[in-house]
């Protein structure tokens, strides 16, 4: 199942000949509270599920103006650090996860605007999200993990370099509209091995990242257990995978970027720049080339 | 105004009597969404607060057996990295701030627990405490950053050391139960100089932590002027300002932390753990020393 949630708040399944409306499985959960809603929404989603299909089936496609994402306000928002082998055999490096702002949240469609902040270079990052979808802590690394999940989706975790201390600054990741995010919430059952998903983003057309989620140093169940050790999980919050460096580029003024995983969906967002700064086009071969001679450990 | 929220969801005002129950003034605001409550109390406490005046001026002190956190579950938790001179007169080191899990969060009389995970040493960071009463962006760096602001409370950042990937992991400090925060919010107007009080820890009786926020590298208003340029400041949002390195000490087993602001409170918790771990007592004073010697940047 593919639950996404419109710009006019409606929650709607989404079926090959369009989206169907099926908040009435919700009623009891009030439109209002933006931030609150869809967290609450993915805790009853597995209890609902029959209804939700229900009204699923039997619906007539509606009109939709456009999505948000499908958590727009999650209660956190979670990254991996690196977390990808970057196509070389080495060891894997100490696990290690930190926080995003949660309102950094965009939805598909929506618009990155890049601060006047003196970066080095913004970069995309394409991921894996993960959605969590029950309370949980202490999860163990193997399928059982999954239980925790309502599914996946798609996330750019942009990046601003440059600012803060240097060397282990995250500050860059949280500005505003640095984390589009959508379209849809892909149930887990959808998704037989989320280990085995190619992932792309194109910028302007021309294709930049693309990797396979095998290439993972920390698997998504590894993921789970690492990071409900140290915090509680709560419905609504988004895990990030971690990006593959090898295709990272500039973002810039005007761009157009479209992100796809494989049976998760595609996300398209712009670039607004006040500032209309350029860096180079294509990928950065800089980056690329650190994250693969990244100190092993 | 001192505001607090009992253990049994009553929000009070703290008189020298005793603590008033002002519920009355935000009854349209309901009880049982605890996560969402007081971010909504705090959103309209300043327009309210002619009847909770009057309500806290009018009633009878009420029983109370506990309090929770000021606000159990800011919608974001904020940390600036470092952030003291340290008592040296060196240049200041770049501007720059993290985010913790809003979910670590516990009250007065709460219990640290610390977990199993191999840690070189759980650090105490007594830390002043900023509560955000309006969404805010691009706040000044003057007086006027302080409207921002609903108050001011104690917090402890408890640091587990040596997890995740050496020198940027801040995951240590994001573990369930890592932040003690209250008691109560004091709001801005209660302090006419937040750059001028004096912060004490101290660990069964022994006092470690004693400095004051005059050491700041950048003060209050600078902190909210970083942040929200960065991002959106919402009401019940946690920024926590740093702390001097100069007195920290390991937390272990069966500890009683007691850390006091002056003007803002005294927070008082205790401490456990499962595998009574043993750190030498006192002033960790390597720390003390690599603080003091901080690179310039």
């Amino acid at each position: 199942m593919r639950l996404v949630l419109t710009s006019d708040n409606r929650i709607g399944v989404q079926r090959e000949d369009g989206i169907v409306d099926v908040s009435a499985a919700f009623a009891d959960i009030p439109y209002r509270m933006s931030a609150d809603r869809m967290p609450r929404v993915l805790a009853v989603l597995r209890e609902r599920r029959a209804r939700v299909e229900e009204l699923a089936a039997s619906g007539e496609p509606m009109r939709v103006a456009g999505l948000q994402a499908p958590v727009p306000r999650p209660p956190k928002l979670i990254a991996a650090f690196g977390n990808y082998r970057e196509g070389t055999d080495r060891e894997r490096q100490a696990q290690d996860m930190f926080l995003e702002s949660p309102d950094s949240v965009i939805g598909p469609g929506g618009t990155v605007i890049l601060p006047p902040h003196p970066v080095t270079i913004f970069h995309h990052e394409a991921e894996l999200a993960l959605v969590v979808g029950a309370r949980a802590k202490n999860l163990p690394a193997d399928e059982r993990a999954l239980e925790a999940l309502a599914g996946y989706t798609c996330a750019i975790d942009v990046s601003g370099r440059g600012l803060g201390r240097m060397g282990p600054s995250r500050i860059g990741k949280s500005f505003d509209t640095f984390t589009p995010l959508g379209p849809a919430i892909v149930t887990t059952d959808e998704v037989p091995d989320p280990q085995s998903l190619r992932v792309t983003l194109s910028v302007n057309g021309e294709l930049r990242q693309d990797y396979s989620t095998s290439d993972m140093e920390y698997s998504v169940v590894e993921i789970l257990a690492f990071i409900s050790s140290y915090m509680t999980l709560v419905p609504g919050d988004v895990i990030m995978c971690g990006t593959n460096h090898q295709g990272l580029g500039a973002l810039q003024d005007g761009d157009h970027v479209v992100m796809t995983i494989e049976r998760i969906g595609t996300l398209e967002v712009t670039v607004r720049d006040s500032l209309k700064r350029e860096w180079p086009r294509g990928i950065d071969q800089e980056i690329a080339a650190r994250a693969r001679g990244a100190a092993r450990s």
